[in-house]
């Protein structure tokens, strides 16, 4: 008996299904403010909370994030088997010194906004492979922490362009069980790097889009399923610029997802009044969407089935200061009630 | 059937026992000029690999070490159902831009200098687990990406504290199967992140000791052996002052390594003459000892048994300017013929 059944060359099959437990979403004032504020687990409305830096402030997210997902479990940190967990700061800094307290066997992984669906797809593995009964996926961003790491100082107060994206200031936090949950972990695609020699760090929904639509088309030729087999096709994040491009580029495969379709970055806030251009993105964005807004509405029984593809820019300001063009990836995990 | 049991709280036992295909190992002058130089498969003497950066030199290295492990095995990159790789650099770039033109799902990896044996152990879990046939897990570091990046400009000609280390210009890839190669990969241990308040950046071996010796405590007591079940413990990389401190730890739990250990770091160059300090590091240290060194011993039969573990020190520049200490992590792996 395998447990893990490769379908077609980039998608796994999990057959006991491993079972999400329990999951949290924590952000800030700005998050709470957008059509899902309501749906988080908790909102800082100080950046700092309480702390002396924002890295602090965004390592203590993610701590908050694991806790509150556990207390509903019961479980506490020390019976978790592992913990996938990773960021945007340099060295995956939010990661480490968040989990630091928690005593749990610590992977860390770097897909930068993928991060999410990876940790969830490489849980999903560890769970249904028998090399752990329980585990968390988390990941995290913050908009202050990421502006003066990728872009300026704050305090410099530069313009953005009308393709950027905004940085959500979240966490989201996810508990991996093999007996516990109604939403099962069914496949995941294990997305390849793509790049088009898109340069614009302030585009990045451009440079992410034919990742995610490697994925997909990897993903529907593996499984024989089509787009209307899912209730929701989410991404996260490829804002409006690469949402279209998305469509664009599905469209000349025969793919038409729009009509299923929604990214992550479109959805955590009002583009009419909050101020964020192409949508939200970074790590926290579509873990806190998944844990705030897609879990409920399929423990709801409102969402079925879902596809929940995370896409990740894999740059740095040093490659971007090099002139270098921008790698990506797509990491995709079919959610099932 | 299972074919991954939990051994204890920490330790996974692979039942398939996956094997080690290929590996290879590629370095710079200083790496060839070590006692280990002629066991490399590719020396580069220019520290640019003729390439405009130190960061392209780096990624080319990685993108070397795969390919030619590859070769050895007459299969393609296209062939492997995954990739786990990851380095130093932020956002892990020599990674994500030296496996962009192999065409190999991918999954970023971030251990700092753990990163190897954290790439093997999840490489042990996807194959025996059925996600995966075949798949890869590499890293590297280049002293002048790494200096530049966590220290001073090399132009700056910064002194060096007796306890720091010298980073690596190398890269180890090691390819894993469900069938071909005489090394198994028996067992693995996920390390928890370890925090004992240093905050020396240049002292990282002291940082990373006590996370090395949890992680051998708690292998042995997760499985009941004994240093003496070993032809040799393999640490990466404590360096001189590290490896002292991981004896004083386990001393005062009764377990004795001394005798049956050796740090990658103080095996790869000759400290006598090659100005190093207290050892090499880097996550190309132990991962091109491993591809050099280690696992053609296993080969000839000279070594039966033998742990690699690979420490890592999860800090980042800015943690550190923020006055942080640094959160360490050791994973190990039993590798076996």
């Amino acid at each position: 008996m395998i447990t893990i059944k490769r379908l077609g060359k980039y998608t796994v099959e999990m057959d006991k299904q491993p079972t999400i437990a329990a999951y949290a979403a924590v952000g800030s004032r700005k998050e709470s403010e957008g059509p899902l504020g309501k749906q988080f687990d908790k909102i800082f409305y100080d950046g700092y909370l309480g702390l002396d830096t924002w890295e602090q402030a965004e390592s203590k997210m993610q701590t908050e994030a694991v806790e509150i997902a556990l207390e509903k479990t019961g479980w506490k940190s020390k019976d978790m088997d592992f913990v996938f967990a990773g960021d945007l700061l340099n060295q995956c800094v939010s990661s480490s010194f968040a989990m630091r307290s928690l005593d749990m066997p610590y992977l860390g992984i770097y897909g930068a906004c993928s991060t999410m669906a990876q940790g969830l797809l490489l849980s999903g593995i560890m769970v249904n492979s028998g090399a752990a009964s329980r585990g968390v996926a988390v990941t995290s961003s913050h908009f202050c922490t990421a502006e003066r790491q990728y872009r300026f100082p704050l305090e410099y107060g530069g313009q953005r362009t009308p393709t950027a994206q905004w940085t959500v200031t979240g966490a989201g936090g996810v508990v991996v069980s093999d007996s516990v949950g109604k939403v099962k972990i069914k496949e995941g695609t294990i997305g390849r790097i793509v790049d088009m020699g898109i340069k614009d760090a302030n585009n990045m929904g451009a440079a992410m889009a034919p990742a995610a639509a490697q994925t997909l088309i990897d993903y529907f030729s593996d499984t024989k399923k089509l787009p209307e087999d899912f209730d929701v096709i989410f991404t996260g994040d490829l804002g409006q610029v690469g949402s279209n491009l998305l469509y664009e580029i599905l469209q000349k495969e025969g793919i038409h997802i729009k009509h299923r379709h929604k990214d992550c970055g479109l959805i955590i806030y009002d583009r009419e009044t909050q101020d964020v251009h192409s949508g939200g993105s970074g790590c926290g964005c579509c873990a806190s969407v998944l844990c705030s807004h897609i879990l409920k509405k399929m423990e709801k029984g409102e969402y079925k089935n879902i596809l929940f593809m995370a896409t990740g820019a894999l740059l740095s300001p040093t490659t971007t200061q090099q002139g270098e063009s921008i790698p990506s990836i797509a990491h995709l995990v079919h959610l099932s009630v």
